[in-house]
């Protein structure tokens, strides 16, 4: 016999289709410049959403940049305060020719509807909402107190985000987060996120002589920047894959073999993990597995470089500058300003002769995350999957970085729990990105669940 | 007294300013689709004013490109036959802005007129013109059997050059060649080039992954091809410069005592020279000068590299590929297929593992060129030198290619002795290039005097 909430829920799922297909046809891409108007769209659109649901106070707020979407409600006293978190913009569409619909025009096409944004994240944001809607029309109350935090730049690394959460901190001051932007590991394994890498980033920009030069006429006088960067880059790394900087490896949380043996645990199958990528092998730090390279070791990958003569054929210039992009993913206990100072140090002692070398780091970097194993917040989601998977949920190590954990525990000292339904296939950041209608609906369920879990303490 | 052909030149000073200007104001840029009807408007106008100055059969013969002129005059028998050789296109004239006259529009200011080829090489290559055609006239023969052949195609590197050489053996059979193509040490020290450095170049293109791959999620598990490219080139070089390739310098021919003591000999201001390049050091290969490493000693250096994410702020990506250019001076007895093969073998001994490197090489490359100090032709060029300015020419080796010589000595079995007028401040290939009219006159009175000594065996 279904409660209350969950017969709102089935009685409305057509609305809550046609809800988040008119929410997949705002085109909110907040990379671009000529969909700002979208994203202000889209925001006021989660605003009044969030209105008709039953939450107060619902508002769009602006930021130096897009703006973001708040909505409380705060009637249940002695109960847990709960921040949702989620975001309403999405990744450009490019290259558009691969897309079998318009990206912004919505296509179901069996249990899966097709649009930029469908899992990542819309589906998943209108999911709680919903939930939420169910308990405040069926109910009339919601199980916990409920804040409502929704942004429009995420997809652009949610530049004017920590400042925000900073200078609002009393208004989002929160027992618990809830993020809705993320996944779980297939359709019958749920999973738990418990840690995420962190990052950080630098640019080196290796200058020699004042201009171009003829390599024939010069070509043997003077340090080459292409030359001299290759030198310093490979000097960061051992052949074998091990970080060469010194004190990169030395604020590095090693796990316990008990935790190792969890990782281990989870499903990895390497022969079908190379022939996806299209590699003949692995590489990596030696003594750690493929998932544990990706997700509790830290790495230092050049992700771009450039330098003089890129064109067809030849063109025999020995230029004067050479550049090249690095990050660091980086693990528990690690941070950021360390790591980048220790690289500053080794290319300060390695810098080949006859060329000058600037490092520019872009912020200030991400530590990683980690929730504790046994938090209140991650038992009740474990709760709540197990007992709607019929299995007991994976904790899983994410390689990736989601500055927003961090931000939330910096500024408002509270863990955030991801909570949310995407698969991995469903072509995040891709063309013909989808979301499972069973998805949908199955997060409605879950957030509803979780919501009166969350109650219970 | 002068001699007759001197009066002659004298004489019509005006007219021989009046052609250089008529012959620059056509532009014959080379590399641009769009100008080759000026291109052959060019080769046209040379064939008249061979034809003009009673030269025989001149005629403009097509390439699968750009257009070759030819003419003759063998009625000296007895004596040898010395074929001059030129090029009458241009290079662009981008970045316009810089120019302070439109680059086709030759304007005289003081000693020098400024415009698109003035010194590079309509100038050079009109003077030879001249001093046959006042021989022609003023004394009805000239001194030596000549063959004109000027090229269209210099300026991007002269690609059916070869072919046309080859299939015209006979036809261009001589004694000499005498380039009009280059210049000298400054205006009061000549000079004559005795060697010049061979290329060869080839790209490396690195594959991993079968896409682009977030370095987040994927960073760890995987070779990083732009951390693979820079193991593989950093492989090439020792950090002091030398090449690292195994039988890189095999074949290279090391300089006599004697023959280094004429190239120190060379003023070489090394703080003047740091202050141009905008260098605090040089840097190359010990136990060898500056001039030495940028003329007698091979290079390989690399020429663009370029991989990943080269745009503003940071993209985590861990590429599928990365690439670079390489190319290597060579000198003389080194044969670019050895070397070619010798790089080869070294990316394939080293290639890190978990990608696939390929190489590709352009085109079969240049050898050195090395002209005997004691060639007859050479020393004839000397005398004059000598005699024209006073001082002893210095024998110098230039680090650049001149890939015709080495296609002269190839198919016609014949050296070429370089004589031209052009200085080092001209800004060859630049906006406001320039030639000095001063060279211009000196440049015909010199042919002619050469004529005359060639004649002497």
């Amino acid at each position: 016999m279904p409660k209350a909430w969950q017969a709102f829920l089935q009685k409305y799922e057509n609305e809550a289709l046609a809800d988040l297909i008119a929410f997949l046809r705002i085109p909110s891409i907040s990379a671009l410049p000529d969909h700002a108007a979208d994203v202000q769209q889209a925001a006021e659109w989660v605003a009044k959403r969030l209105e008709k649901a039953g939450l107060e106070k619902a508002q769009v707020m602006p930021t130096e940049g897009h703006p973001i979407v708040y909505a409380e409600w705060l009637h249940a006293p002695g109960k847990p305060t709960v921040l949702i978190y989620g975001h309403f913009d999405t990744q450009p569409v490019d290259p558009l020719d691969l897309w079998e619909h318009p990206p912004f025009e919505p296509t179901i096409e069996g249990d899966r509807i097709y649009a930029r944004g469908a899992t990542d994240d819309k589906g998943n944001m209108l999911a709680p909402i919903l939930a939420l809607e169910a308990f405040l029309k069926a109910e009339g109350r919601l199980p916990v107190n409920i804040k409502c935090f929704f942004e429009g730049q995420e997809e652009i690394g949610s530049p004017h985000l920590s400042p925000f959460i900073e200078a609002h901190k009393d208004l989002l001051a929160c027992d618990l987060v809830l993020s809705a932007d993320g996944g779980q590991f297939s359709e019958t394994q749920p999973s738990l996120t418990i840690s995420l890498r962190g990052i950080c980033s630098l640019q080196i920009d290796v200058t020699g002589p004042a201009y171009d030069l003829h390599s024939g006429t010069y070509g043997g006088a003077v340090q080459n920047p292409i030359h001299a960067l290759v030198r310093l880059l490979d000097s960061m790394r051992h052949p074998d894959g091990r970080i060469a900087v010194e004190g990169f490896y030395d604020e590095v949380m090693e796990l316990t073999p008990e935790e190792r043996a969890q990782l281990a645990a989870i499903p990895f199958d390497e022969e079908a993990y190379k022939r996806e990528l299209g590699v003949e092998a692995l590489f990596g730090e030696p003594g750690y597995t493929p998932l544990e390279r990706t997700t509790v070791r830290p790495t230092l990958e050049i992700n771009g470089i450039w330098g003089g003569f890129q064109g067809e054929g030849t063109k025999t210039v020995l230029p004067s500058q050479a550049h090249a992009k690095i990050s660091c993913r980086l693990v528990p206990h690690q941070t950021p300003g360390r790591v980048l100072e220790s690289i500053r140090q080794h290319i300060a002692q390695h810098t080949p002769p006859g060329v000058r070398v600037e490092v520019h780091t872009h912020e200030h970097g991400t530590p990683a995350y980690l929730i504790p194993a046994d938090h209140p917040g991650l038992q009740a989601a474990r709760d709540v999957l197990k007992a709607l998977y019929g299995v007991e949920p994976l904790y899983t190590r994410m390689g990736g970085s989601v500055p927003v954990c961090s931000m939330f525990l910096a500024h408002l000292g509270v863990y955030t729990v991801t909570f949310a339904f995407g698969l991995h296939d469903e072509r995040t950041h891709s063309p013909n990105e989808f979301f499972r209608l069973s998805s949908f609906k199955r997060a409605q369920e879950a957030y509803g669940r979780l919501l009166e879990r969350l109650a219970q303490g």
